[in-house]
């Protein structure tokens, strides 16, 4: 096994924090990151018996629970597509990156399980950066009871991250393509708060520089997990994350369902921080912004007012927004309309990595 | 939903063929191949019950058979990291990002169900050619009932696939801690023709040029899903597949069972072709050259000999090399012998893409 130093290594070794990838090899990193997972699980007090084999052998293997439907999602990050290193500390991305994929999971209403971790890494990575993005998704995978059971450590010309996450739904799902007309339509927490922290970062502040609420929404999103779950339980069965913006996203569950929707900007919940921050500008960020890792829903009035007691209970808000309706004749799927009833236009839809 | 045509699009639109990624948009790329799939999966006639919910919704959701034990395993491709578009194509290189990961799952002794892809894909690739990689998924795909679930696309600066594979086990796993002192070693079919196939191609040899057997084994090796399911049969429980190479897959066997192993290097089946190609040489790529997709066993002799007349059933060799010992005191976990009971050395023992 070719762990021992390689030829370009100098006479004196640098310091565990100073070592590269490219000096640690492929194995060598591997069996390093296997041990630091390890050293959490150990410390971990939630047993989990369902778990036959995790890291270390050509695959994962755990029995899943009774009758319990295996749900699985799987999200990529690209360095300056999807993040920058000059906006992001390696243990946000850690925990974003893990972050998304369970929010993809609570969309379902399943309970997150197991996790796997591809690492795309340049050669001249330094192996505290990469310990410090495991320690960011150890730290939201122990707010969820997530266990990391493998994955994959690549060269690659920018550093990449794929991960692929697996969860339980023991009761029904939601879904996109269960909407039906009339349907209302709801949204957990406030939107925008994400937006305004990239908008924020991007003109060169820092976290302490400004509304911390905006840059925690950018930088270390929540998955509503509790919340999906409780949208389950009070009866509805539409839903999904909202990751591409409100209006893009809501285009989403219209294809699925093969409806049309109606949003009335004015009831849309705009985030207080967002709205103190930028003003007139915070309704647009809100219903286009992105990434905010709510949840959309739709379903009959009473299932709403249900999921809105459950989710009183949690602590979360939820606000109807609009309604589903027949898919329209001609038009975008998705109209917005202002308090008097009048079409509203917005500059951006959804967000789409391809295009400029 | 951002599909329409974007503002750097020629007034006469390209033909399907000539389309640019960049042009189709991400969700545009997407709704594509989803269609190409639906299309396969529309055609197959295996039923598959037990998924719920595919492609189109946050994750997808299948109900696992009876008691079966679920396996995931992923493995990442990295354009010139691990292949070339210049010695691959498009539709080889679909078959193969599926078949690593399915052979992993082989030799765990499970059978595939389900994969999802992760494609990180340059503006400026063809969606002629992103279909091409789709047709080599979709191929190796049907060989194997396997059905794509899943996934993500995303812009990246190389080319770039994550795949993660799921499977069942209805009975025992095939595992790399499993080996036990005394235990024989055996491997499945010949060793060293992908090496071969390799060394063709980095030589400016291609398909047609040459022994079709190397370029196959390379460019489109065959995961022994058949054949890890009878090992289990026969009551072996501990192996894996040789990708790394003979020896240093041993040694992961070894680290893992606290064990050392002995190689006689003149029992190792040396595929007939590399032999006729490369002399003397087709040894050292037999032991050293990794990508072989074989399966590695240990066991009592007895579950060797069962597995052998299983495995001929299904008409495919297998060779016993070896055997595992007590781990030695000093000096490497797996040691080389010829027929002499000498020690031999290797150039080199295993892959690893970190270093030169």
């Amino acid at each position: 096994l070719n762990v021992g130093p390689s030829t370009d290594l100098p006479a004196k070794p640098p310091s565990e924090g100073a070592l590269r990838v490219r000096n640690l090899g492929e194995f060598g990193l591997i069996a390093r990151l296997q041990a630091h997972l390890d050293a959490r699980l150990a410390a971990s007090p939630s047993g989990r018996p369902a778990l036959a084999l995790g890291i270390g052998d050509d695959a994962a293997v755990w029995s899943p629970l009774g009758q319990a439907r295996q749900v699985v999602t799987t999200d990529a990050l690209v360095q300056d597509v999807h993040f920058k290193l000059s906006t992001t500390s390696w243990r946000d991305l850690g925990w974003k990156s893990l972050a998304v994929n369970v929010s993809d999971l609570a969309a379902m209403g399943a309970a997150p399980r197991y996790a796997l971790v591809t690492l795309g890494l340049p050669g001249d990575t330094s192996l505290s950066d990469v310990l410090e993005l495991y320690e960011g998704m150890i730290d939201l995978a122990g707010r969820f009871e997530l266990l990391i059971i493998g994955g994959d450590v690549v060269a690659s010309p920018a550093l990449l991250l794929s991960v692929t996450a697996l969860g339980e739904a023991t009761g029904d799902l939601l879904r996109r393509d269960a909407g039906r007309p009339g349907d209302l339509l709801a949204v957990t927490g406030t939107l925008g708060a994400s937006a305004g922290g990239l908008r924020l970062l991007e003109a060169g502040r820092r976290p302490g520089q400004g509304s911390s609420r905006l840059f925690e929404a950018h930088l270390r999103p929540w998955p509503r997990v509790a919340e999906g779950a409780a949208l389950v339980r009070a009866g509805l069965r539409c839903g999904m994350d909202v990751s591409d913006g409100l209006v893009g996203d809501t285009t989403h569950i219209c294809e699925q369902s093969s409806l049309g929707a109606l949003i009335e900007v004015d009831r849309v919940p705009v985030d207080p921080a967002l709205r103190a921050e930028f003003g007139a500008e915070a309704l647009q960020m809100a219903i286009a912004g992105g990434e905010d890792y709510e949840l959309l829903c739709a379903g009959p009035a009473a299932a709403i007012e249900r999921a809105r007691t459950e989710l009183s209970g949690l602590g979360t808000a939820m606000t109807v927004i609009g309604s589903l309706t027949d898919p329209p004749t001609e038009g975008p799927l998705v109209r917005l309309l202002d308090a008097g009833g009048r079409p509203v236009a917005t500059e951006r839809d959804s967000w789409d990595h391809f295009r400029a």
